[in-house]
């Protein structure tokens, strides 16, 4: 899919690490691929002093660095870079802005001035840029449509979240608003509608009546690594469960859309996570494990434990892990246990949904009867599997559990669009389907907000060595209902996701 | 799984071509797996003349052709073997019978006297062979059990069936009676049983709600080789829809037995076939197509027309080939088409069941959306296969057709038992389950026998060519439908079931 519109991108913060890691590749690939138009243009605005060519000198060295480039190529995408230096948080500053957004309208002879405004940049700048965009009239689409790309996080918590949401919203309307969640760009998390929906097999069975409990794993073999002063202050709640796993949670958990739009599909979404039972006092102590990983060795690796990593106070308690069992309060889902967890340096890299189904009702065949379950893996290696029992070979009736798997890299023709060259295509195209909408983001805020608060409790937090599956308390969480996690290794065919 | 019961093995048609073929081999490998008694005997009666010493040899050389022996446990194997000429139609002689099985208790110091009467014979013995046993006592089970195996045909239409079983059941109990399907013996088959029953993933979708149409086929490569004589008389329905194609829709459609054994088993599978609709004049015109191969060069090999094949009447009009569309009358199956084809001389050797789901119900969803599909492949290479959506990946959400497989082979850690291994291990240690009840049969030869009475008629046979899937009428079949055969060859994975 190519995009039609004539555009400009504008990115904030065009000097920061996220630009040129990931925004100029991911544009780079598309422009590579033929995917953007033949008329657009990229502005990079920051403080830094630049001019057109110095930066796009600087993005020409990182991005030989980063990728495989083609030096024509690259020259030639090189040449839709601009630049602008400015003060982002001074209103007076946005009319250079205006300015150069004339003059590439100008000499890339644009009727319309289609605009996406890419934030960059630290939150702090989220409430501030939209009011000095709007100052300039730059949020007014008469003139080509004006979009809003931001980053997560999203607020802090609850009240900042609703304090964001009522800021932005004062300039520009929610249509106009793509709050990126890069784990929404990945395939499988989209493929979970099309597994559910567009097949008849899966959906009737997906219901209470039939699945016994659903297990949602994100989990990283890396530490903080440089990030450790942005991090103790966030924590894994705020970074991984808030929001990417409750995403996966909805997709998971959502009714089927009335249609394939953003509008309907981030109704459904919202409904979910409108859904999800609140937290008592009680399943705060009983559902809820906190961790923080402690030193180990791994591998013969040694590695630090949270508090001695770079930019993390020494008496921290923020939480490296989270482990949760949660329920999802409508006619589908009630009583069934959602386990959620997520943690860094437990023992590999993986995004994984189970959805284990009952046991088969009849007596007869109940014996040695395998758990039926789906595995949706997220990444790496996104596939699924499905594992079920068959007729040990010989006399009898003895029951094997067996398991039959599907790669998704075995569909994919060409390359795979990453996360952000999906998202940023998405968004030029106009296309906000998985991008999170207001309410949801602060459905998911309003749940989490109870866990904020309770983290401040002393008793809250457990401590788990580096490369273990996170606190035993977590492991405790499902022997108390007689079931155990996952162990997500070794399992998917014969790749080994340990990076143990 | 061994058997604990000594035993003695008596083989009627000891001379002929199964025993040595089919039987022999069988029990050698039984033997050579440490799966018989430590005291067994096998008796070989036949009109011909041989003794203990001289059968052996013969028997030892044709195993020694056949299969890959160990001299040492080969012959000690032989040892077991024995044999008395008979004339088996002359009841008088069956007191020879008597004065060998006495001599053999006492060699062998049998406390009791279990013996398994195989019939390996003519199906014109099989109503004097039981009588002339019963003359002499020896169907009486208070000396040790008395078993019957008989091979199919059971009858030859619905009156010879219903005589043939009244001939027996004169002088046998039904739970004696061991009537061998050897298609039953597939691990596949039984398997369709435990996928059904032991996991909860199947069964909700197993029914009219949400399955559209079941195909299953039955095809072969082969034409009818020495057997002309034989299967002129016979046919494809006889030889392979009324037994096999039946049995294998039984176990497709049948209930959960309220218990894994012989009888709920069987009354469940008597149950689905006592519910087929019972064939109109217009469905035999409509629904039924008869064919018969005509010659045709295939892959460069010639290959002659049936009338052509010796023992063939030059006139026949027996049918190579049935396809027919059928249903089941009950509130699981009501108005599920079951298209059923068999055949000679088709394109490749394969048996496989696919049940065919319907549609996704939601429009938003159907676009593209590919039918799900449950391939159930009995022989060759035995498994089964998902077909299923999954998303293709890039922007947009548009369906591609995906599968998810398993080979049984991967599953067997020795070599799987052979249908006649697994199913003379299961006659002597009393397990009937596999094995076809006289109510079963003769539902079978009650939904057929229109369709025999029909085969008269002048217009009801088609001609195919050799290596094509049948008559064209056969794919009109399903074409008015809106359907089509599934195309069974190079689509389970990479191995080519096709034999062209």
């Amino acid at each position: 899919m190519t995009i039609s519109d004539n555009n400009t991108i504008v990115i904030f913060g065009a000097s920061g690490d996220l630009t040129y890691r990931k925004l100029i590749p991911a544009l780079y690939h598309l422009y590579a691929s033929n995917q953007l138009p033949s008329t657009f243009s990229i502005l990079g605005v920051s403080r830094t002093q630049y001019d057109d060519e110095s930066y796009r000198e600087k993005m020409k060295q990182s991005l030989r660095e980063l990728e495989k480039t083609e030096p024509e190529i690259l020259d030639a995408f090189c040449h839709h870079l601009h630049y602008q230096a400015l003060n982002t948080s001074d209103v007076d500053e946005y009319s250079k802005l205006v300015c150069k957004l004339d003059q590439l309208a100008d000499k890339y002879q644009l009727e319309q001035q289609n605009t996406l405004f890419y934030l960059a940049t630290p939150p702090s700048l989220y409430g501030v840029i939209p009011s000095c965009l709007a100052a300039h009239g730059l949020n007014d689409e008469s003139n080509g449509w004006k979009r809003l790309i931001i980053e997560k996080p999203f607020g802090y918590d609850l009240a900042s979240a609703l304090e964001l949401g009522k800021q932005i919203h004062q300039y520009f309307e929610e249509h106009q608003i793509y709050r990126i969640d890069h784990y929404l760009g990945k395939e499988t998390v989209q493929n979970l509608l099309v597994l559910r929906f567009s097949n008849v097999m899966f959906e009737p069975l997906w219901n209470r009546n039939f699945i016994d409990y659903v297990e949602i794993t994100g989990s990283e073999f890396l530490g903080v690594e440089e990030r450790g002063g942005y991090y103790d202050g966030s924590g894994a709640m705020r970074d991984m469960f808030q929001n990417h796993l409750l995403q996966v949670l909805a997709m998971v958990g959502m009714e089927s859309p009335s249609a394939i739009n953003a509008d309907s599909m981030r109704d459904e979404i919202a409904k979910v996570l409108q859904s999800l039972q609140p937290l008592t006092e009680q399943d705060l102590r009983n559902n809820l494990v906190l961790g923080q990983y402690t030193e180990s060795e791994v591998r013969g690796q040694f590695l630090p434990s949270y508090r001695d990593e770079q930019g993390v106070a020494d008496d921290s308690r923020t939480e490296t892990y989270v482990g949760l069992k949660m329920f999802i309060n409508n006619w589908r889902w009630n009583g069934v246990p959602f386990y959620v967890r997520t943690g860094k340096r437990l023992p590999t890299r993986v995004t994984e949904v189970v959805v284990h189904f009952k046991k088969t009702p009849h007596p007869a065949f109940a014996e040695n009867a395998p758990e039926n379950k789906l595995v949706i893996r997220i990444q790496p290696d996104e596939g699924i599997q499905m594992r079920f029992g068959l007729k040990e070979p010989g006399s009898g009736f003895n029951v094997k559990d067996v398991s039959m798997d599907f790669h998704y890299q075995s569909l994919a023709e060409t390359q795979m669009l990453t996360a952000y060259e999906r998202l940023l295509l998405d968004a030029l195209n106009g296309d906000a389907t998985l991008f999170a909408r207001s309410d949801a983001v602060n459905a998911c805020w309003k749940f989490v907000q109870p866990i904020l608060d309770f983290k401040q409790d002393p008793q809250a937090l457990f401590g788990y060595a580096c490369g273990t599956w996170g606190p035993k308390e977590a492991d405790q969480l499902l022997e108390r209902d007689n079931r155990k996690w996952r162990f997500p290794c070794k399992n998917l065919t014969d790749t080994d996701y340990c990076e143990l």
